[in-house]
């Protein structure tokens, strides 16, 4: 922490890239929040899973997913190619491992988002990366995000709202919890916006290996 | 961590205040971010410093500092009124325990600006306040901004200068560091607002006792 012989201070830092993983519970709004965090043009990696699941009609393969076969997915596992795969309500979900090392490589941040026990996964592989935590106001408004998704089946919904009890229970894992008011994403925006920007000024950098 | 009987989430935590404290090498910038953080309207009690060194043109009373004479301030010592104080250059400074205290049992976060010894005493006090090290670019810039301000001896400035290379050495304690770049000091700002937003969303609260 010496100023250099340039007279410039070494705690100017080479640039680390941060792996943000963000995570919470489904209807949380984990996918609205990257997307207003896309339009609005912040430099962020967004990883794109690969799934088995079906596609919903508003949907783009390549954007929102990579819609694969179960046979595709099976030969992406073989050969080692996911960071993390989880079997979640009967769909296979994986992160393919190339793209997240390319980008951080590159020197970009790059952000993941993943169900709770995805983001379990990764802890115990990356316990450095930024782990977040999203989850909206109240029970009442996370099953009012699920049905307005108009494609979920009751026998569905009823899973996931049994499922979110057990995920409010891990959140002791995670680094921060971003609440989600339905009525103030952009609030949330901000928030994981600024805990990327603090992350950036922590005299401790985090170590990211892969 | 489980939902309340009422739907509501028992980690949509009641409201903890922070105690943050602002420091660094003197020219780095301090007054600069805080001033431009207070006119954007920035919700935080910005805590004002009892000095005893001399006031500066531009500076106001009740603004920048309280301006107390050697014997007022040797009062508010003798009477437990600072949570912290020192001598810096031959002058005393010394922040009124009152005003923090009163802040943060209303629920107002607190910003302190303080030298790098004041900050080290505080970190023993109060080691859950949010420790941020704001540095410029480079020691030329440091000596730029110093001269800036027109109203430093040389004896004085030369004396500062030596002291910036010792509390460089410091950084360790802080949690943050922020790069001021003398011509983006909105980023700089936006860096201490970031890390303000990502505290309030640890999972983890700080909890402050004074």
């Amino acid at each position: 922490m010496k100023p250099t012989s340039s007279g410039q201070l070494s705690f100017i830092r080479p640039y680390k890239p941060l792996l943000i993983v963000l995570s919470g519970p489904s209807g949380a709004g984990k996918d609205a929040v990257l997307y207003r965090m896309k339009v609005s043009g912040y430099a962020l990696k967004y990883v794109i899973t690969a799934t088995t699941r079906q596609q919903r009609p508003n949907e783009t393969n390549g954007m929102d997913y990579y819609f694969v076969t179960v046979e595709q997915f099976h030969d992406m596992l073989q050969k080692s190619e996911l960071l993390e795969w989880a079997e979640v309500y009967g769909h296979w979900y994986g992160i393919p491992k190339a793209e997240v090392r390319k980008a951080l490589d590159m020197g970009q941040d790059v952000i993941v988002k993943i169900d709770v026990q995805g983001a379990a996964t990764i802890k115990k592989m990356i316990p450095n990366a930024v782990f977040i935590f999203l989850v909206s106001t109240s029970k009442d408004d996370l099953a009012l995000r699920l049905r307005q998704r108009h494609t979920e089946s009751s026998a569905d919904m009823a899973l996931r709202l049994n499922a979110a009890d057990d995920e409010m229970n891990q959140i002791s894992r995670f680094d921060y919890v971003v609440v989600n008011h339905w009525d103030k994403i952009d609030q949330a925006v901000a928030d994981i916006i600024g805990i990327i920007r603090a992350e950036k000024c922590r005299v401790v950098p985090r170590e990211i290996t892969l």
